[in-house]
């Protein structure tokens, strides 16, 4: 076995008996990947479908090789972006090659099980090490859950405590994010259930049920992305209703402050009517008299409405 | 074996030892179609279905050949509309026909494995291409749901920056797109149940675990339209609240203006008031200085509500 | 074999080696079928439970003859209900007993099928026939709820363009028949199972796959009828949210109507002060001015809730 | 085999080649229960637990003997209420004990197939009993779930035409016992998990098939349970939004009301503006014009509002 | 066998044929850690990784030794809050070790089932005994989501009769819990799927049917817990709902206040026409007169709404 891992593209000669994998990383140097696809005798349309990069997970089988395009995903927790990389697979009868747009890491772990002596995997068949690369892949998404669903756990509490735009926007983002995942599980359990099928003559009876194991793993994912849906749902829904508890809040004190002023204006209504005889008409101090009345009722009702906090704004209890 | 795709219908031999399919598009020469179906000794109830092209997806056994409807439909993602043909099979001892209204393309992909040399399709019994031109047909519901799915995914955005009546209909036409779609998918599973029992003698063993995928893709359709759905009813939910903001809102800034009017109304109430003493009465410019104590607490309060953002509506934060 | 239908219950000889399969609609004349039950050796408690019509679906085993009462279900498009027979079967060795309350047809094209020459329930044992008949009683259910499906359809559309009482109470009906057949399916379901197991000695190993496929249809039923009391839920929210904004926008109306008359009362209150020296007090037209530029004021108000249509309570955008 | 029921707990002899079901009712006599657990050579650790019967479905392995509690409920129709008993089972090599606080009936059917001649309870082993008394336990669970589902029902309707707070009380009361069973099942399914399993001794291999026909019973009397907690949380959403409904309503009249006095309000301060020439201030009548001018504005919008029915509040269409 | 429960960590000898359980209670001694890991062989990462205390549920092969991570919750009732533990676990040949932060007693019912004499756990190889300690951690999951289940039971009630800020805590802060809960299930169930599969040399295969029990035992965890998480939404909603009709009953009372001022400054504003003629003028108590009819006018209006009692605040029925 034969083990290599190239930032820059390099080529690799395959020895009998053994079996290659050839983790290219960087697509760039077309030239070069032509000459690798004529060494390793591999279709035009395979080359063009590892160069174009934006494409949904599949599995084609060309009779000799077993080409799949497989959609990578990482969760970025400092921008709180994705990030989505194509990985496209190569499975021949002694090599597989893996083509990566840029060094993702995501077989590390593959190599480093490689790397350490007496691992079972140099000395099973090359079925083996393509489920591991495939495994790590699907692993992957368990990440990139993990990330959103770390991502959404502060929204649930923000939307309670300050519901602003900025959170809004945030869960419109998150729900974005879950929603592009699940529409990419999709396609990848078509290629898994293909890989599985017995149709394909790659994948031995040895390894098949590994191939299950990973084909149940997109379940769980999709399971954990339900759960990430729905506690974004209830956020979204409770930010909804704060916000229209806090404009029901704003229009309890429009209403308090027009009550506060009903009482003035009758009073000043009341000694504007025009009848001979009137209290405090003829007194000296009657204006202050009224205007105090005024007063008087004004604080009282403000008083019994501040006791009642209907005058606040900031807490809908 | 023999291949012919016609799109004005054309008879065809068939030879012994040998398989024909053929794909008649375009119904209308009703003539052409009754030798076609004595020539294969179809029962006239057959012909009757075929040219009855608004039938749900169904599998009838006249003995000596099988006879399937099943429904395609296809996304128009310029008209955002659905479109919905019948696709009538016809499966023999040694052929297979199919019927479309018109040319929908559904069986290019298998048409394509045909015509490649060494195609392991040619090779096999014809259940196998009945097999392939069923897949081909629910192949296509993972297509329309992707449509919808790309459809429904602006909805999603446009409802939370500027929800306008036209985002409504959208949503609803989805709603029904999605609705008419899974109400499609239980009669085809009906059908696929039936092909895949036992009962039928048309399958063999080979072909049935082939037929089970089949089976389960509908599932996955199913998955994929309950997501869309969720999406739809999520984008529908806020929708109506921010349309129920909005109108607060409005409401809000109504009674910001009816307290502004307020203190001023009760300035006019006190200075109308029949006091024998009151300040200002005699001084020349006293109106005006009342005037002017109006238009201040007017304005102190406008600018009070307008720090607070009470006065704005098209934003509810 | 022998077939026999009977609008009017009609006794019949049961032939060594031949089964009978005896179609009872009308249950009224009750001593026909204490001789009829007396013929085939029914126990007492049989036909009681065939005359009370209002039962839930149930099997037992009486030893010698294995008793089924079915609820069937229809859906009456032109009065939107759902109407509810009760079908009695009771298997036995070489006989199948049917009990209809009424002519319900359900049995129509099982008769059909055995009238075909050559098909092959005549040539099969008579577990073939009671599974045909428990079929079509199941395929019933499937077209009651398509028939509430297309009884939902509509209502999702009108709730949104004019949401009226009437729709309110049709949603409400609708859902009630939902609940009803899913009521219904759980004791049919048991039915099912019963009869699935090995206890019971009347139905035969090929057959019992087939009862296993009916059971499946059952779960199909039941999550068809989740799709349309989600449609229908749906549906009522957003009735209730359409009522809830127009309440709202006819309260916007009334604040907008108060908002009109605040600058006029002002203005009146204005030149009801009591100032020596005020503006107008002593020109010809000075009354009639104040009433101008009241007008004016209300008149752009008015203009200005006009232009931003504040002043419609008929469409919520 | 012996068969004996007892109110008031009795001792019974164990005879060779022979089953004995003890059924005990009423705890109370706690020596002759102790008698009968030396007799039976039961732990006292059974004895205990048997005697408090606030526990969890649990089972218990003790080597000689298999040691089961049950929970038991029932829903009384009258009183609106959930009743909940523990049932106690002790499975012996060849004695089945059964222990309930009061007579509640379960195994009345039990007790009535081994009574009839010829049935095939009697004559198998005694594990067939256990696994039918324990049949008997699950299939009061359904009973419980109609009942709910049948109090369920009204308060749907009751919700839409006259929301009350008794109503409210009723839904919570409802939502409160369905979590109570929802809560009894997860144990009960342990229990019945653990039986079937090979793991213990008691069950053989012709009765384990029944008894996860009984886990099976489980799983419906969940989706069932979920169907009535789909119900009540309607009804409850429903409740909630007529009663928001309502409150508005009355605003609106309030609204209206005040919308009422606006125009009257006007005229008087109108004609309470300080000019000197001024309309009707002398005319004799002129008071009562002004009067009459307000009447007929009032009238008039009266008129309006009574026609658009906005001075209704029992109604929201 | 022998069996050791340590509070301190205390060096145990391994003798040939025998297993040994070493329970390690309490991490802190690292250099006695060292000297066991020395005796054990075991590698430096997993000494790291029993150190390490925050790690999420994992299994690693060493080859020799199987080290699982799982993680173990806790639900104090008093202090209503999550505890969290890391148990390690060290699967060897004939070695099993387990290492607690603190004493849990989460293994106390294996340790009495060890004790207790002729056990079939002392007598049947190691893997029993790691499947019973395995067992004994999801156990507790149980006991966790039971303890959720009765902290959310009051909830429910409180929020329908007296909703204040702090239940929106207490179901803020059960959400979290359960959504903590949920998260760790998943790297839960992928360690008993990897224990499960045919891939490690440690479980034999009478072990591994109780294994794929405890996974289910795991899906029923996330079922209950998917119940009480329901739950909480439905009491979260029904917050929301009260706390919005509380504002909405208060908005009421103030309108109903500006109702109540309503004739009263409309007769006062009527008494304060200037018209030449107007009744009461000149009698001596017209202003009392007029204040009367103002009172009499308020006093009916608040009697009515009094009646209706839309004056209430507390009850929004």
């Amino acid at each position: 076995e034969k083990l290599l891992s190239t930032v820059e593209p390099t080529p690799q000669r395959v020895g009998p008996h053994e079996f290659t994998w050839l983790d290219v990383r960087g697509l760039r140097d077309v030239t070069w990947l032509g000459n690798l696809g004529k060494q390793f005798n591999l279709h035009p349309l395979i080359l063009e479908d590892i160069l174009n990069t934006h494409q949904r997970s599949k599995v084609e089988d060309y009779g000799d090789v077993l080409f799949c395009v497989v959609r990578l995903f990482a969760w970025d927790a400092t921008s709180q972006s994705l990030e989505s990389d194509q990985i496209s697979l190569v499975l021949g009868r002694n090599f597989v090659l893996s083509f990566q747009e840029r060094s993702t890491g995501v077989f590390e772990p593959v190599r480093e099980r490689l790397r350490a002596p007496g691992t079972p995997l140099r000395n099973k068949p090359i079925d083996h090490l393509a489920h591991a690369l495939i495994d790590s892949i699907v692993d992957r998404y368990f990440l990139v859950v993990e990330g959103l669903d770390t991502a959404a756990a502060p929204v649930e509490d923000a939307v309670l405590t300050h519901p602003t735009p900025a959170i809004l926007r945030t869960i419109n983002g998150l729900r974005h994010e879950v929603q592009t995942i699940r529409r990419a599980i999709t396609p990848l359990r078509e290629v898994l259930m293909t890989l599985n099928r017995g149709e394909s003559r790659f994948f031995g009876d040895e390894v098949r049920p590994y191939l299950r194991d990973v084909l149940d793993h997109t379940m769980h994912v999709q399971e954990d992305l339900d759960s990430v849906r729905d506690v974004l749902s209830g956020a979204l829904e409770i930010y909804l209703s704060s916000v229209s508890n806090r404009l029901n809040l704003e229009v309890r004190v429009l209403a308090v402050l027009t009550t506060l002023f009903l009482p003035a204006t009758l009073i000043a209504g009341v000694f504007g009517m025009n009848f001979q005889d009137m209290p405090w008409r003829d007194v000296h101090d009657g204006f202050w008299l009224a205007i105090s009345l005024m007063a008087v009722t004004a604080t009282v009702l403000a008083a019994i409405f501040w006791r009642r906090k209907w005058l606040k704004t900031d807490d809908p209890n």
